[in-house]
């Protein structure tokens, strides 16, 4: 690869990066219209036991999460650049407490393909979203 | 896209369908070998409830099927190439069937990362896979 090529690709990297740190500020922040634009408009989540949902079900589901607390931290794995697009391979631990409730601790393996568009912004395309509520043990 | 690139791309499209078929029917001839060949080395699976494994644990698991009959039927959703790099969003409907047992039905989404070695064929390389056990009605 050349070197401009390189750091081209590092700075993708960083911006990946700092997308998903937005992301989940913004989630913890019940801040739903930041989250929802940091996603394509035909963003598809996959995840275990539904029917994939797009941006619309996305931030119905949104509205649900009012009355929680929710704190969010990720472990990146590994971030591939390719182009406009790229894979990031994500485990998230996310901390949810109802009003004067249990916290409930769920996590699980994240697969997401991102787009960068016209803009030169990152945005998530595509998640395969395993997280689900840790066994009791 | 220019016309070559663009011809590039359904070329590619069309050797990752044919990937999904050979790996398929692979898979109900219990030819272990053919399936190994279509991933990477650093192949990751992740699937619900597991810790992701890779290409060993791929094998160890695939001798245990031995003694069962299977399947597979795909229905990809997308194919999206770049450069040496693509994903896939497929649906995959399985029947497995015990030696002398009732058959078992299990399905779900996956998506896929896929890469172009370096002779020019594509292998798998990243898998978030959904396929569970249907719910009985």
């Amino acid at each position: 690869m050349e070197k401009s090529a390189s750091r081209a690709a590092q700075n993708d990297e960083q911006a990946i990066r700092d997308l998903v740190d937005l992301w989940l500020r913004a989630s913890e922040k019940g801040d739903v219209a930041t989250v929802l634009s940091l996603m394509t408009d035909d963003v598809l989540f996959i995840v275990p036991g539904k029917v994939p949902f797009g941006k619309e079900t996305f931030a119905a589901n949104s509205g649900e999460m009012k009355d929680v607390k929710m704190t969010a931290v990720s472990d990146i794995k590994e971030i591939k650049v390719q182009g406009d697009w790229a894979w990031m391979h994500n485990f998230l631990k996310i901390t949810v407490t109802p009003t004067g409730g249990q916290p409930q601790k769920l996590s699980g393996h994240v697969l997401s393909i991102l787009r960068k568009n016209a803009e030169g912004n990152w945005q998530l395309a595509r998640d395969a979203n395993f997280v689900m509520p840790e066994k009791k043990t």
